[in-house]
């Protein structure tokens, strides 16, 4: 309810941070804000434009039922408890978005060409002035993946607000007014929005394996499962050695980094540095890394505390303190929840990362010092893997492999941000 | 820290429950505790004791480098990063703790069979009178995970009580005096307890697909990682069609059952219902359900709240309600901590599960059940997946595919308890 409100387009303003924190979050938000480009004006002509759509569900399972008609389609999704007539409705109402995003382009004298993540390519990508996105965030997260150069903006329209929020894209009012939020563009009626995003360099021996795709689970079920290969991949340097063992990854995480054992039921191990300290052993279910953008999804999920736990914890202190605290007010447990949880996030320019030792282990052998920090904040992160079949995973969507004895850094690095929008508002 | 205190050898008394569930749990507590040979003499006497010994990580390591000599393992390993010399004083360890279980039951004219993973099997099982463990937690869970019948003893010595804490075993101090836990087995001086565990029933197409196994981290470098087949996979019964689809999973959760996709980094869908209600759909990191055993170990790890969270929250409370709230009073702060984290912890004899849903999403477009109440507990659960390449995890051994359509029953039945001991103290 309260993600509602605190979540839409990242303002930079919606910000605080864990509490402690607040201090060193305003310092270098100051700072951080506006390095890039600190007041470049808000200008917006493109001449070529490129929509990225996303491939409803409704196209997925065409596809993936391509010697079923309609009518045998709509029995088989009716058996697995589907429901054709949603799938339809949901479908028609993303083409409308797509095809109007298309005709006011065209209608403003822009070239725009449509295109799914079947040809998102370089070629595709550096042919356009902007990228435009027509789909939820999944989409915005596919088509920033591949722009590694600051000076692309890419801007997203939520197709289909009833089902999906849409943090990364324009606010839900402009998925019906998509004309208006165009107009706003090309008159200048926007601030630029560095999104900041983390930069990974592995060090060790495996680390130009092929990433796998995890994107979009809707793919999953292909027969390419697991063999969609990134074209991102980058070729091993042959000129020397040494660099062979360290690699910068060619895609930066807008959300999050998450590291660990690849399977879920696994305990993962890790030694972890923050901001240069001493690499202490880690064991838990993962560490996620979070921009101040990914600060509002998986770590915020992660973290966030239900309201059954702040009135548990209230009844607590009550006890402890024999303060009138009243634990069954629900209006209060609301104020505190929101709050708490409120605090977990932070601007999408600020150039720090949130991270999150996830369901770490107390095991009551070792001083484990994700008991009393499980999380906080870094401008640097040092990983080195002691885990047997683990992952990096970059947005939740492109896996490398990290095991044991490969080292990751975690970096933000000002040119890597993302160019996005925020319109004006009367 | 104070989990140290609180979880060493299950007793029931340490128990509570999530607060305000207090009152339904003490009530089933004086329903279930017992309901099992409620006045069984504590008689001990067999004839023949099988010792399940674990792998040691050194002959894990001399297993996978059969072609190197100890010089070249040991520089092989410091490679690697490892110490050999650690290794093999951990090995020597369990060594002398392996071979002590085996001479002391000896003396007590038992005889005694001592077998690795490889050779624990039914006929085995059969042959014994009483199952012990020499190993950590993981070897008492393999124990255990082919203990099918409520009269078979399982016991658990820890053989490196400085390595890990082995909640399921005997209380550390025996580790260094084993014959004086053997001799009071044999003199009486103990209670039986009935671990409960969770029966899982399936319902679906592919329930009868070959499960993998997750167990034992160190053996999933073997060439053998994931086609390790579980021994106890029973045949699809022949004579219904209708049996087909329903099926009795034949391993019982001692911890924890997982439910979610089987890759960390994907979001896992499903429709839960808990006692009887309707199925709600739920998007989070999986679902975990414990036993009251459980109830220490992964579930605890995901719901226990930091020290920094409690501080943070006091902080919010005091601003809130204006009291004089010393959220800067570290004692205070650890007090109310322990005692949260305290609260998740049940009796392993409890006839409930204690369910949590990992990372629910916030998605704020859908009224998501989940938000107000993540976690609870239930006499049965109902789960019906939507996941695309999901598993059920039994004690995060044991994975059972569990795709779009199939359904899971969770329950906790008298009959599957594990019989296992609590020795007196003075």
């Amino acid at each position: 309810m309260f993600l509602r409100k605190i979540a839409s387009q990242g303002s930079p303003t919606r910000s605080l941070s864990f509490i402690g924190n607040l201090q060193l979050y305003r310092k270098l938000s100051r700072n951080s804000v506006g390095s890039w480009s600190p007041s470049e004006a808000s200008t917006f002509s493109p001449k070529k434009a490129l929509v990225l759509t996303k491939l409803s569900r409704y196209e997925f399972e065409k596809l993936r039922h391509k010697n079923l008609d309609e009518n045998q389609l709509e029995d088989a999704l009716r058996k697995r408890g589907s429901d054709y007539n949603m799938l339809l409705y949901h479908h028609t109402l993303h083409k409308n978005c797509e095809a109007m995003v298309k005709s006011i382009l065209e209608e403003k004298n822009i070239e725009t060409k449509v295109v799914t993540r079947f040809d998102y390519n370089e070629s595709n990508i550096n042919w356009a002035d902007v990228i435009f996105t027509a789909g939820g965030d999944g989409t915005f997260l596919l088509g920033a993946s591949k722009i590694h150069d600051p000076t692309k903006t890419i801007i997203g329209f939520n197709s289909d607000p009833t089902r999906s929020e849409g943090y990364l894209c324009l606010p839900k009012k402009y998925s019906n007014n998509i004309k208006n939020a165009i107009d706003k563009l090309l008159q200048g009626k926007f601030r630029w929005l560095f999104r900041k995003r983390i930069r990974v360099t592995l060090i060790g021996d495996k680390i130009y394996d092929v990433p796998v795709e995890l994107h979009d689970q809707q793919l999953n079920q292909l027969e390419n499962r697991f063999l969609e290969i990134s074209e991102d991949r980058d070729e091993v340097p042959k000129s020397e050695e040494s660099i062979k063992n360290k690699r910068i990854l060619p895609v930066k995480a807008l959300n999050e980094v998450f590291i660990g054992e690849a399977l879920s039921a696994r305990v993962s191990y890790y030694e972890l540095a923050v901001d240069g300290s001493e690499r202490t052993k880690v064991k838990s279910s993962g560490l996620c890394v979070s921009t101040g953008t990914g600060s509002t999804s998986w770590t915020f999920n992660i973290n966030k505390l239900p309201h059954q736990s702040v009135s548990d914890l209230m009844q607590l202190i009550q006890e402890e303190t024999r303060l009138p605290i009243d634990y069954k007010d629900q209006r209060l447990i609301d104020r505190i929840t929101a709050k708490f949880n409120n605090n977990l996030i932070f601007g999408p320019e600020i150039a720090l990362m949130g991270y999150t030792i996830r369901d770490s282990l107390l095991d009551g052998t070792l001083p484990v010092p994700g008991e009393r920090k499980p999380r906080g904040f870094a401008k640097q992160l040092n990983i080195r893997s002691r885990c047997f079949d683990a992952s990096l995973v970059i947005d939740g969507g492109l896996s490398y492999s990290f095991n044991d004895g490969t080292v990751a850094i975690l970096d933000i690095v000002d040119e890597d941000a993302l160019r996005t929008v925020v319109l004006n508002e009367p």
